[in-house]
């Protein structure tokens, strides 16, 4: 089993989770659940395929990624009395597999040749686009556009890991270098509270 | 014409009908009247086709569809007054269009190889995702992640045909079959109010 | 540089402009208004591009366009004060963007050798959809579904540019006549507040 492809599963039970977690607190039925669960998991992936023309999208062509998402889902619905007691494991979850998806989704937009700024865009949307579907699915503005400086996260982690990887640093040290930094900074955002700098000082907008 | 082409240009005048009527609920114009028309029967079977890379995407390529959904639509809006009469038959419509889109969306994911749980997965998507669409146009939560087992009904229907078809039994009959199971499932479903087990019995989510 | 990458330079800021106004007026922060930029003026070309299967997507292929959005993004949030004195030619900006990309939507279409009605629906998705997309993630129902002509100006402009370049006309003539009625009717339908004729006299939906 590739690297790449171990990366991917892990962030896929991370969001599998937390998505199924979001769609019990929408009180939505089982089948809601699972497709909630699977949007957030494979949703930013596959618009990074589809964008790209990698079709048919990744998680159709590995059956692990659709068994994968089917147990996490079905481990959180059984087990959603006790995830509540461990809100720091699954925070920590969330921010391992917006790690991971950044990094992989940096890797493949490379492997496809393209320039640096649209490869870490593109790591960033597979990050973070399965989060703003689950929201418009549940039909909210998406949390990333107005809390939190994740996407932010994603964009700083995704240069590091192309730049470093680009420097000639080894596959494996890039990213974990990469890694890290987005998993640090997110804690540190979250808890020191910060917040990208506001444009809004003035109020011109009222 | 393919037995395949003559489903789809039913299911698509059953949805575009059913999108005209939801949208005219909504007081859109004209336009927002034919979109929500459009996408409602054609959206399903668009993401179907963009997520395998089948495209152009299929109604791009047969006018038939376009011509249909035009009709349909327009038709909707004349006789707006006398369809609220028969609110049944538009039911049974609706109804035979989710059966007509699962079969032909495993169809086509079948063709292109794919694994029979994905197949399931597409069939469900071709039959369910123009009504989400619908609903997220609309700004409301989609009605299938908290109402109805309708897409539960897809994935039952689907996998019966896929089933049958693999054991060997006509194409004809397999169709057949799983059809009225979808048909008849989904009324007895409405009918009788069945909705999925609930998760939320000890109300761990309050 | 041909006349169809200035044409689209031009609606792109046309678009992230009105696109980043939109977002600062909902008040989100500095990553939210760039990615309602981005979205407004890149959704409509990248759902074309996608239906179409022309991938990876345009913008990914030229960084004109992302450097393009990046700049007139931060050109907006900086002088934000001004523009709200400048709000006709904010409304010029936004006209001249969709007749432009009503015509590069079905240039490229038309390339495509698609039928000319499926041209004139793309041209018109290609102005449209980044409109669509941002009020979906803003959490609205679409403006174009219930107020404004918009949509409808796209449709007479796209129609009236394939009918004269098939007629013969040379590109530029062709492409001068259908912008003009675009920006005119759009602007006398603003100023006059026309609206497409109701459906709702009667009220049989109330």
């Amino acid at each position: 089993m590739e690297i790449t492809t171990i990366i991917d599963i892990l962030g896929t039970v991370s969001f599998a989770i937390s998505g199924a977690l979001t769609a019990m607190r929408k009180k939505l039925d089982v089948f809601g659940i699972l497709i909630i669960a699977l949007v957030t998991s494979v949703g930013g992936g596959t618009l990074r395929d589809i964008l790209i023309g990698k079709t048919p999208v990744s998680w159709m062509l590995n059956m692990t990624f659709v068994y994968v998402i089917f147990g996490a889902t079905l481990v959180a619905i059984i087990f959603r009395s006790y995830l509540k007691y461990v809100r720091r494991s699954l925070f920590l979850f969330d921010t391992i597999g917006i790690a991971l998806y950044t990094i992989a989704g940096v890797q493949i937009a490379t492997a496809a040749g393209l320039h640096p700024v649209v490869c870490v865009v593109l790591g960033t949307i597979s990050a973070c686009f399965g989060g703003v579907l689950r929201d418009i699915l549940c039909n909210e503005i998406p949390i990333i556009f107005h809390k939190e400086i994740y996407a932010t996260v994603c964009i700083l982690g995704g240069s590091v890991y192309l730049a470093s990887s680009t420097a000639g640093l080894p596959q494996s040290i890039a990213m974990l270098v990469a890694g890290c930094i987005i998993i640090i900074v997110r804690t540190l955002a979250v808890v020191k509270e910060w917040s990208l700098p506001s444009v809004y000082k003035k109020d011109y907008f009222k």
